[in-house]
């Protein structure tokens, strides 16, 4: 159907050592599964596999919560809140995310992931490792999962990004009276984002997934930090 | 291929008008570009045709700007936040969002859109009239475009949800090495309204998408109520 996206996990990926070339392990684990990545697609990597294979691990006792509080303090550029033991944090990148983004499920016991450094260019090295391996030219999201100021539940965000826009603006579009529309700068990575996780699951041993069929205007340059409204800018922080 | 979900717009809906039974008019063009709608799937409807064919529209010439100020004072709960033009308001569903809801583009000039009295009772009229008259059985969600505290650019979330959870509750499940995950409250609804937004645009008319494959065990009862984070839990209203 004309105008159709269409959302494929990629399941059958081996557990992610640091060193790995996430690039080579996700496009034979499509192709295994009969959806080999392909030019035009835009491939959601999940924060967790990008930071285990680019070594981003800490030795942690997740049972001691002093260790573990100075852990996220010594990460977040700044902690915005706390309750209990829950830290809202503003991370380096400038991400307001609880903990600073530090995962203890789903890594051995005794460690903790961390963010990656710099997850724009971590998206960046995928896209352009699928390039070299599979010579296919697609967009990159890595997703991790937030929470948000005002409403329940988490969602799958985008916290880097290659070869796409982050941020579309549709400021300048006209509605169908030919008026201006007022406010349309969509977020379209995190909504990629976010509909990557419908298939994904979090228990599921699925951290990728395929989203195919988006509008190819879309494939711009873009990346995570244009979704970082900065401090200045906020009006809640 | 098995597992994955694909979004499918639903363009070619005629002008929506009060009273209008939008169950019909959107079957009628699901049916007609060879997409109709069928049990299992999810239907987003914007929640701009949703408040017109409930006939929620109000006189308002758009350049009046104290007209307009007054408007949304009286439609929010609370006002939050000032900036310029922008209000950031409580609407009496307890969602934060921009203006109190209201909506001024793809509405007729001198005409303003007002959010659904009662977003899940609309949601679930348009799931219950599908089944008269469809004998489909389906979940429905109603959508809207809200920004976001701390991140750039707006997306479509969750504010009339039937048929399906909300908030998915994975707490108790075990990740893969058998230890209880921490933080896996997911928002599903917000989820899937920001994954249709990715085939609707913003000026395309477009006001409805169906998201086909989700997992059936996510078809329960479901509420956008539940993804109101009431202001006693919140750490920065």
């Amino acid at each position: 159907m004309l105008g159709s996206v269409t959302l494929v996990p990629v399941g059958g990926i081996a557990e992610v050592r640091p060193g790995d070339e996430l690039a080579v392990l996700l496009s034979e684990a499509a192709r295994r599964q009969g959806t080999p990545v392909a030019s035009g697609d835009c491939v959601v990597v999940t924060q967790k596999v990008v930071s285990k294979a680019e070594g981003r691990l800490v030795a942690l006792d997740a049972d001691d919560l002093d260790a573990r509080r100075e852990l996220i303090e010594a990460e977040a550029a700044r902690v915005l809140r706390r309750r209990g033991d829950l830290l809202i944090t503003e991370t380096r990148h400038g991400f307001v995310c609880a903990n600073a983004g530090i995962d203890l499920s789903n890594v051995d016991d005794g460690w903790a992931a961390l963010l990656p450094v710099e997850p724009d260019r971590s998206a960046k090295h995928i896209r352009d490792a699928l390039r070299a391996h599979e010579r296919v030219e697609v967009a990159v999201v890595v997703s991790d999962t937030f929470g948000r100021a005002w409403r329940h539940g988490l969602t799958d965000v985008a916290i880097g990004v290659s070869g796409i826009a982050a941020v579309l603006d549709l400021r300048d579009s006209l509605d169908e009276r030919g008026r201006t529309l007022r406010v349309t700068e969509v977020a379209i990575a995190d909504e990629i984002a976010g509909a990557a996780e419908l298939v994904m699951g979090k228990a599921a041993g699925t951290p990728v997934a395929i989203v195919r069929g988006l509008d190819r205007s879309w494939f711009t340059d873009g990346a995570a930090r244009d979704l970082v409204r900065p401090a200045s800018e906020d009006l809640f922080r």
